[in-house]
This record gives structure tokens, sequence and C-alpha cells, in this order.
């Protein structure tokens, strides 16, 4: 038989932030594969095979999916949106890599509402124009092309979010990457944390990039850069919006 | 009483990809405003006002739903996601623009699929690293700025998605900015056009930049072009599946 592999993205982490498709792909499954945390967000099925695994094992977790999906049907946990910096790259990595039996196997992804795109909805339209998203591992790419992208995006006038900002093996990355902003931005540019973005323990700060302190950011935090043109408004009893114009003067 | 306005996304178009979390928050409005074949793919419900307007009014629809939302509960749907080239921002800016009054109104914003994230879900992973995305719009900013964002993206090796590619008042720019891409990127660098992505008239077409041809894309189309690195792996029985590696060598 022909299996199947569901790639699902299950959002920022509140229930219903989850499309009613990526929901049903996940009922269908025989057997979950994915990243333990995320794993855990996905309720219980009897019968229902579960394989958690360790962060930072993506292509191991990849092939484990993809042999088991050969004969069966499979779904693998991403968080966000599975085709921003999570598991769908690595997927069709190991399917180039792997045995040809595997190009045989009916892949589909399901989207999700990646992190930038929660933490934009929570501030306004922070992302409103032109925007690119960075991330800031340098597990996997060297570290000056990460400073080329920052600077070139700064430079062109995009707003930016900002993904693996920081951890425990990339302490000093985020605060390179504000002084490589600094030298092209103003200082009054609007720099965004967004932590746990739209679960119970949400936090979001706004600040500048003059005042940006990496220390604020870990690694469940999305961090958005605005544009020299982004406008934060004050609100007496809300909290302000954050936004991005539509339109730039010739 | 102090009203509120939920800015909901709506997605790609397909029932089943609009999260419970905005299908509720459209059950819950008393008014629903919005362009009208996006307001036609909500559910209709008794009792429930619409204010369908035309494109391109984007401004004065904001404006007219936050009037209503200032005494009521009021929806405005967008298509994708509201906070990519969609209402977000036009709402935004009415509120800066608008009476103190408006200042005082609840505004939720609803996440939802964008265009891009869906075309990327249906070929595996083409946006699988850092990319950006680009409205090929001049209505609201010069042609120019758009050509420099283009080169400065392709320049720094992002994968980028075009929105607003085509249209009768814009026929031009997609040819141009093909231009501006041949300059920096290899011919053979994948581009994709998606037309009508996860709905019943779904077209996706895979090409190189070499042999794109504007003409293939139209309103409701996104393009994705790809990098240096992106992969097409050719498989027998199924489409191809594309992706942008996630790593880059020193």
């Amino acid at each position: 038989m022909s299996g199947r592999l569901d790639i699902v993205g299950l959002g920022p982490g509140r229930e219903g932030l989850v499309t009613p498709e990526a929901s049903a792909a996940l009922a269908a499954a025989a057997a979950i594969y994915g990243y333990g945390p995320y794993l855990a967000r996905v309720p219980w099925r009897e019968g229902q095979a579960r394989h958690p695994s360790d962060n930072r094992v993506e292509l191991d977790r990849a092939r484990a999916a993809l042999e088991a999906a050969a004969q069966d049907r499979v779904a693998m946990v991403s968080g966000g949106d599975p085709g921003v910096f999570a598991m769908a790259a690595a997927v069709c990595e190991a399917v180039e890599q792997g045995p040809q039996a595997w190009r045989g196997i009916e892949i589909v992804v399901h989207p999700g509402i990646t992190a930038m795109l929660a933490l934009a909805a929570r501030l306004g339209a922070p992302l409103g124009h032109d925007f690119c998203a960075i991330s800031l591992s340098d597990n996997l790419k060297p570290w000056p092309l990460v400073e080329k992208r920052l600077a070139a995006a700064a430079g062109a006038g995009f707003a930016m979010a900002l993904y693996n900002p920081i951890s425990r093996a990339r302490p000093w990355q985020l605060g390179r990457a504000f002084g490589a902003l600094r030298a092209v931005l103003p200082a009054a540019t609007p720099v965004i944390f967004g932590r746990a973005v739209m679960r119970a323990e949400e936090h979001i700060e706004i600040t500048t990039l003059g005042a940006a302190d990496p220390a604020r950011a870990d690694m469940a935090t999305c961090v958005i850069i605005g544009t020299a043109e982004t406008r934060v408004i004050a609100r007496p009893a809300l909290p302000p919006l954050v936004y991005t114009p539509r339109s730039m003067p010739a």
C-alpha cells in the first residue's frame, strides 16, 4: 500500500486557532510524530500511537515518520505553520535523500498560524506592508549571512520578524542582530517582543530599537522589527496599536 | 457603550481553513463589513447586517466599520490573513486619523492562512528558510522602491512571495519584477504560480525564472520565487515537491 504523511500546523498553541482541516488530519492518523511539547497539545485518541521526539532532531524525526508513512497514514505535528522554520522542509529534505519508495508517499501539508502573524494580530498590523522573516539560528547557516540579510532587509525598508532569537546554545545572536539593525535603522524604530503569543502565559512588550534589550527574549519569543514608518497609536484604556502603513511617499 | 471590531482572516477560501475562533467572531457580529466576494464566503445568519463594498476602497470601508463598531459588535472580513496586505493596516490607519472616540473601540485581529503559506503548503516548503513578502502594487508606493526591495531580497538570498502581481490597472509590473530578479538570480531559480490556491479552481504551475511568463498570473495569483538553493524533487506518480533547504554552507 502507498501511505500518506500529513504535516500539520498547530498554530500558536490555542485550540481555537487550529484549522478544522488540521484537526481532522490529526484525528485520522494511525500514528503521530513530533516534538514532545507540540504532541502534548493534540487531544488523546484511543488506539493512536504517539512518537514524541526531542528538539533539534528534525531530520531523524522526519525519517521515522516517512518510514511509518510508507505503509500507513501518519501525521507529523509542527508548531505554527509547518512551512515557516518548521517540519515541512525537513521532511522534503528526508524525501530527497531517502529511498525512491518515499517519493510514492502522499504528503499533505496543513498550514497553520505562524508566530509572526499571531504576534502581528495582537498588535494591529506591524507587518502591514512588505516584510521578511529571518531565523537567527546559526546552526545551519553561517552567522555573517544572517547579518547580511538583516542589513539588506533593513536597508530596503522591510519590516521583519526574527524567529529563534535566542537559546542557551545561541546567547549572543539577538544582541548582534540589534547591533546590525541599529547601524541602518533609526533608534526610534518600534521593536516588539512577543512571548508565548495567544497562549495563557502570553507576554508582549513594545519598545524601540534603541532601547531593545536582548535579555527580554527567550526560546518562546518572536521579535518584530518595524520600519522607519511604523506607527504606534496610544489608546487611553487599551494597549497601543502598532502598524506599518500601506503607503510610502514617492 | 464601547464597541468592538473583529478583523477576521478567512484564509484561502475553503471553510476548513478558517480557524474556529474566526468563525465564532463572525457568528457573534451584529454586522459584517468587507469586500463583496469575501463577504459572500461567510455563512448567512438571520438578523445579521451585511455591508459589502468594492475593492480598492479599504480606508472608506475601515471608517464605515469603525463608525458602526463605536456602538455595536462588528466584524470586518479579510481574505487570507488580515495583517498581510489586507484590512488590519487600513483599520489602524483609520483609527489614527479618526476621532478620539475610535481609540476606545476594542479591536481584535483574528489571523488566517495567508496566500503564500497556503501555496507553500501545496508544494512542500519553498519558503522553508528566510523569506520575504512583497506587494507589486504601486498604487501606494513608488515602483522604484519595489525594484529596490526585489533586488535587495534576491541579492541576500531570501526566498520570496509576490502579492498583487498583476491586474488590469497593473499590467507590466510582474514582467518588470522578473526582469529585476533575472539580473540577480540564476535562470534556473524555481518560480511558482499559484492561482486560487486551495479552492476548487486551484491551478499551480512550477517553472523557472528564465522561463516565467507574467501572462500566467492574474489577480488571484500568488507568485513564489525560490533561491539559488531551492530544490524541485521529481516524483513518478505525484506532483513534484519544492523546498528551500534549511541549511546554507559556510
